[in-house]
This record gives structure tokens, sequence and C-alpha cells, in this order.
């Protein structure tokens, strides 16, 4: 199961007797076992004994439970109830839908509904393309997941998945400016899901596919992009690859590789390595080695999963067969999109002068930090509590607007190799080090330079419906 | 086409020579030709011309195009665009979607996001009643519809359907203070639509299915009743219906007639007239003949509709056969659910005493207000510019916020007997008349009543899942 790294408040309602120094060993014993008292609110007030609301923020379940046990110990302490500053958070759900003008008398409901509407209704009618202009359409995306392979969670379905999908709407929104609704099914059938969504497209500016298990994801993705005029993009594979390539045009900058020249193995064939795979190719990287379960996947061998015999056509250029251990041998990058713990210390000290080492396994790295330090000359990993997050989060809010802003009817490769480069681009040479290969998430200037990179890359690939500088609103009809 | 009769405000950018005198012809023009000019403010000035944007508000099209051709025949002075108070509303949609709450920091993103999202989705996965508390499933409305027969439009499809679908989401939070999404289907086949709302259900609490065409709508209402674990009510039938109910209690007690005692003439059996004959049965009227294109249906007669004979079986007590002019002779209450101009004056002449006429086609009644007014004891139309308008917006934002407060699994026949009931209350006998038989729209008491009534017979029939009076939030754990 999951172990956050990151703390979190309970909210402990408690039952003290009321007498001179009870309040003392309670908050001792809280302490001691490694909770941090952060407020303290009276409840009520009895003749006997007093009730408070105590916040206690903790490290991890484990420092949680043990706060619980050491107050259970306690003679005189009764535990009422518990709740939490991240549910409560929760409560409700995390989005809200309102109108943009309010609708207070008759003539706003004449204007945003009947009869006014319907003057609309007959425009769009009348030209389809209007409804960019006149509905929710050019800034809404559908977060669409089935809940089959959530953030490092596995299958945990459409429900279990919801406030996730919530959270990747806030996302959008607050880095964005985009307008994102989760859509979750209740199916994993990739004809359903493929059916269904292009069902539900017409009101949506876009579609972000997020948290769906390979294989299923790459024909959901490709079919969608057939059948839909609107972007598609399964951002588990491509915004994480941005992420990595970005992050990998500056750590190779630090060790003073060229790209070109990498010997890039990737570990993992899931969404996300074998996106990163792909990517990796369109921007120049000529040896990319896959390695999964059974070993380097090459020509020589025959799988009975079609993805990895495509894999195995495309990539591993000298054809190298061997564990990972073995065709890590004086490869300059490692980059893993696999399972926690899989990369030895060994492993890295047996690569390439300056080893630039990836462990992007979520939630535990394929090596920690604390581990490869003294072997990697550049560290990275999924996860906010090192240097260098490389995080979809760096590249989704910009690729999307950037679609959006010159209505792409597809996302190219060019535009996600735009968007990687735009995000390497923030750093400049001077400030670039080995633990800074990325932007932080927070920095401003990162989804607006992502966005032009992205929209100018879709006029070049003739995807763009809108050229931004010279089209307004034409809502004033022409005489 | 549609003719709104309610006015709407054009923005004239007109050019008119630099002269003394030269706009007060300009404003003659427009106010001879009907338009009513609400503001002027100037654009640019040269100097030979100026230039105005001139705010002209119109009662209706033929008016719009007499101001355009008004201007045209001007000497000197030159229409450059026209923009449209309404379509100016619509602009880029109006809906938005916010987090509730901001992400900020890094902490905001880790209570949010990952990692601390992760637990609440675990607890989901644990205790799937959970998605209630801890989404935004408990307080989000589907608002989907395939565009196939939109407000008297007809069938204008996905796109063009999507302001309306919007619109109505507006009133949903507006009156309701319900989350509501539009989703708009590319099909208007019955199984895929079926398909495809099962699919997205999981993220709602309720599904509101809007403007599909009869007789698709009603398999696809009983069909998706019958999958999910939600309420799915087809507004225009159930709202409609709950509207006219409510008015007939009313405009019964006013004539002094008893609701048992009436017969009632229902001309149309699309979807809102055969959900209002299936009411009024439920609510005890005996005597319900339905008139179609064939005249009234009966058991005489065969239809290849199965649905004109589902209702020959079901309604038409005395099994009379003749047309619409025929079978109104000594009846109660006529109800119109068809087309324009349908109903004469001379056959409600002929009705029993005090007829009761409810002309509900949309946008033009079966007979207007003033031709049934020697005639009519009480008159009713769906449209806003006459007394007793009967609407579904009296109905659905109180019976989705019942159903919802309470978790009902479905909405039952009790729940829209409840809600006609409670809109009917509103209205004191002493203030009861026959221009007065329902509230207005925007009389704040009608939605906390509804939604009460439908509470309360939810708990009656067995379908709420909560229970209002002894549920708290459980999010504090108990020990």
């Amino acid at each position: 199961m999951v172990s956050p790294a990151v703390g979190y408040t309970l909210i402990m309602r408690l039952e003290t007797r009321s007498t001179p120094g009870a309040f003392v060993t309670l908050a001792s014993a809280i302490a001691d076992a490694g909770g941090i008292i952060g407020a303290v609110d009276m409840r009520s007030v009895g003749r006997a004994v007093l009730t408070r609301d105590v916040s206690v923020t903790v490290g991890s379940d484990a420092v949680a439970s043990a706060v619980r046990a050491a107050i259970g110990r306690l003679d005189g302490v009764r535990l009422i109830s518990v709740s939490d500053s991240t549910f409560l958070a929760h409560l409700g759900g995390k989005l809200r839908i309102d109108p943009k003008i309010p609708v207070k008398t008759r003539i706003d409901l004449s204007k945003v509904y009947a009869p006014g509407v319907q003057r609309v209704a007959m425009a769009i009618a009348a030209d389809p393309r209007k409804v960019f202009q006149l509905t929710i359409k050019r800034n809404t995306v559908a977060v669409v997941s089935d809940g089959s392979a959530v953030l490092g969670l596995g299958d945990i379905g459409p429900l279990a998945a919801a406030p996730v999908m919530e959270g990747k709407c806030m996302l959008f929104k607050q880095f964005g400016e985009i307008d994102a609704f989760p859509i979750l099914l209740d199916t994993s059938d990739v004809d359903a899901i493929v059916e269904t969504v292009t069902h539900i497209a017409p009101i949506f500016g876009a579609i972000n596919l997020e948290d769906i298990a390979a294989p299923g994801c790459f024909e959901i993705e490709s079919r969608l992009q057939e059948r839909l005029d609107i972007p598609v993009m399964h951002d588990d594979q491509h915004g994480k690859a941005c992420a990595i390539l970005a992050g990998l045009i500056n750590a190779a900058a630090v060790v003073g590789k060229r790209i070109e020249d990498l010997t890039v193995v990737v570990a993992g064939s899931g969404a996300a390595g074998t996106a990163t795979m792909k990517m990796l190719l369109t921007a120049g990287v000529r040896d990319v080695i896959p390695v999964d379960r059974a070993g380097a996947l090459n020509r020589t061998d025959r799988y009975e999963d079609s993805h990895w015999n495509w894999l195995a056509e495309n990539t591993n250029r000298q054809n190298r067969r061997g564990t990972l251990s073995e065709v890590l041998k004086g490869a300059d990058v490692f980059i893993g999109a696999s399972a926690p713990g899989i990369l030895r210390p060994q492993d890295i000290a047996n690569m390439a002068r300056d080893p630039i080492v990836f462990a992007m396994a979520n939630p535990t790295p394929e090596i920690t930090p604390e581990a490869a330090a003294p072997y990697a000359a550049v560290m990275a990993t999924s996860r906010p509590f090192f240097p260098n997050q490389l995080t979809s989060l760096l590249a989704f809010p910009g690729i999307f607007r950037g679609a959006l802003d010159c209505r792409a009817g597809r996302i190219t490769d060019g535009m996600k190799l735009a968007a990687a480069k735009a995000i390497a681009s923030i750093i400049t040479d001077a400030e670039r080090g080995p633990e800074y290969i990325v932007p932080s998430v927070f920095d401003t200037r990162v989804v607006g330079a992502v966005a032009r990179a992205v929209a100018a890359a879709a006029v070049e690939d003739g995807v763009a419906r809108r050229h931004l500088v010279s089209e307004g609103e034409d809502l004033t009809a022409p005489v």
C-alpha cells in the first residue's frame, strides 16, 4: 500500500480529566510518539472532564498509529474521534461548476435560456465552427479514466479514482486556466472506452486520458485520435515523456554529452516508459535499449506481447541481449518507469562516466537518491521530496493550453518535442546544475513558455485551426 | 423558425458624417423602424466622420431587419458591424469549473493530489459509499442530450444544442445549488445512448435527460433507471408533467371541480404529453383521453406505434373515438403538448362549464390566450409572456435537490407527485385565481418546498439512502 512521505494533519477529539497536568501528560505522549501538535481548541468543558480538538501533524501512517497507541495507553484520556485535514479538504469534492453570469431576473433567463439561446443554437446549427465561440468547448477538457492504473495504486476502479481525477482537474485550472471535468468510466474494455469517449466528445475541446493501464491505453489513444477532430492525449505517456526529455536535455548539458550520442537504457515498457522511448527517438537519441521482465527487448527473441515486439523492432540499435545490469554496463543514462528497488548502486558504478539516473517509479523509485548519490552525476525522480522532480505537471497544462489556444486538431510529435524543449529552456546555462535540471512546477514561466511553443509547433505542423495573431472574435457580424 | 417574443439588444457600430443633425436623423430612422436606442458610445472621431457604437433594443427579428433596412436607406451612414447582447453573453460559453480550494503551494498539492489523494482514493476503494462524501458525486448532475428535440427547434444535433444545455446547467446551479455539467451525445441510437450514459455514470449523483426525441426518450430513460443506482429523469417528460399537474390542481380549485371528476383531453403523445397523462392517472384523474394525429387513441383501432397502443389500453375510459373537436365536447380540461394553432375558440366553447385550457406548445401555443379568453375559465401556457407559465423550471431544481439530499436511488412516481403538490401548495386559497395558479419561477420558496417534499416521499417509498435528520458527516472515524 501507499506510504506517503509527506505529513498530514489529524484532528483528534480528546476527552481528558479536568485535573492539573492532564493535558501536559497527553501532549508529551503525542510528542514522544512523533506527533507535532499544531493547535488545541476547547470543545466542551464539564465539571470532571474537558473535550478538546487537538491538531496533530504526523509524518507517516506509522507515526499516526504510534500516536493513537500512545494516547490509548494514557489513563483517563479518551479518543472520541479522529478526522484528517486531507479528508476534510475532500469533503463534498474539490470542484464547483458555476454560471459565468448570474440568472436572477427574467431578462437574464431570456438571454441564457429560452428564447435567447434559441438564436444562438441556430447560429451554431448554421455554422458548426461557431461552437468554439459560443460554448464552453473552446476551453473545456475531459479528464477521462477507468481507474485501471492510478498513481501507483493500480486498478482501483472508477469510484476510487474520482478524487484523483478531480485533483487533476484542479491542476488544469490552477496551472493552465483550463476548465476540466472528470469523466470516470465504469468499463475498461477498449472498444467501449473508444465508443463512449467518441459519443461524449462534442462539448469538449480536448481529451486528457489519465491513469489507464497499458497496453489498452495505446490503442485507446490512437483510435480516439483517428475518430475525433480534437486533441486526445494520454498524459501518463506523453506528459511524463515530455518532462523526462526536458530533464535529459539539461542533464546531458550538465555532464557535457550530446543527446544524439547517449546510450539510454529504459526499464519498464508501460505507458510512460514506451512514450519516453518514442520521444527519445523523435528527439534524435539513437541508442535506446528497452528492458522489461525478459531483460533487454531484442530482435533475436520473440515475445507474445506485440507491443514488446514493436519495441524490439524499433529500438536497441545493437540488438543487445541480457539483464538490466548487463545492458547498463557502459550506458550513459538509466531511465526507470518500472518498479521499486530494481537498480543497485553497483549497476550505476558500471555505467559510462557521469551516469544520469532518472528513477521514476511511483511512489518508490528504482533506487533511492541516497543510494545513488555516490555514483550518479545527475539524479532525478518523479517525487517532490528530492531535487529534480520530473512530473507531467510541467508539461500538460501548457500543452493543452497551447493546443486549445490555436484550436489544434491533434497533438503532434512536433508539439510534444516543442513542449519538452520549452520546459528545458526555462533554465539558463548559468543556472543549470546537477540538482537543477527542470524548473519548479510553481515556476510561473513554464505554462506560458510551453503553450507558446506548442501553438507555434501546431501551426508549423499544419494542425492549428486558429491563428493567434490575426483573429479576433467575430461576433460582430460583418454587414 | 423561432420568433422570440422578447426583445434583444443589438450593438451597431455606425459611421456618420460629422455634420450637425446627422445623428438626430439616424436616431429618428431607428426609432421609426421600431428600435429603442439604449446607449451611444463614441468609438472614433475623424475630421469628416464619426464612429459610434449604438445599442438598439428590438422586439423581434423583424424589427431588427427593419432597423437595418432603415439605416441602409440613410445617406452618409455606414453600418460597420453588428453584435448582439445575447451572443455576447454566450461568448466563451456560460459555465466555469473551478477548484473549491486553491492549489498554490506544495502543501496544497500534496493534499489535493499525490500523495494525499492516494489515501482518499484507497478509503473509497475500501468503502465505495464514501464516494458520496469525498467526491463531487453527491452534488453533480449530468445534463445529457443528443440534441434531437431541442426547445421547439427540433433535431439540431449535439453541437447546436450545447448552449441550451449549458443554460440548463446554469439553472441547476442558480435555482437548485446543484453542480451540473452538459454532456452532448453525438449519437441518437438508443442502445448507444444507454451504453454511453451507463459508462460515464460513476462521477454523477443523478442524470437529467434533456431534449431527447420521443419515442426513444422513453426507452432510454427506463433502461437507464434499471441499470444505474442513481436517479435518472427525462425533464421534458416529468418536469413538465409536474408543472402541469401543479397548475391543474390549482385550476380545478379555481373552478370548483375535483381532480378525480375531471375529463382531461391531452393533445400530443410526445415526451411531455405522455408523461403528463401518466402523472394525471397517478394523481387520481380517472378520465384521460389522448389525442394524436389519428384522433382520440382508442382500443377499437390498432396502431403501428406500440406507444400509442399502450396509451389506448391505459387511458380513454369510455373508449371514445373522433377528432380533437369531437372528444373535447363536454370535457373539463384541454392540455396541449402538440402544435401551434390546433385549437379553435369554438372547441373551447363546446367544453363543459368553466373550461381549463393549458396550451403548452412551444414556442407558439395551440391557441393564443387572446383567442381563448372569451371562453376559457383558466388559461395557461409554457411561455413567460402570459400569466400562468407552466414550466419544468418550477420542478426540476427541487426534484433533483431533494433526490440528491437524501441520496435517492431513483425518482419514484410518489416523489414526482409530491413535487407537483408542493409547487401547487405555495399558493394559498386566498391568493389562488384564474391568473395565478402556479408561483413565479423566481419565487424563492419553491425549490425548498419541492426538495423537502421529494426527500420525504423518497423516504416513504424506500429509495432514500441517507436520512437527513440523523446523519452528519462521519469523516471523524469512530475509534
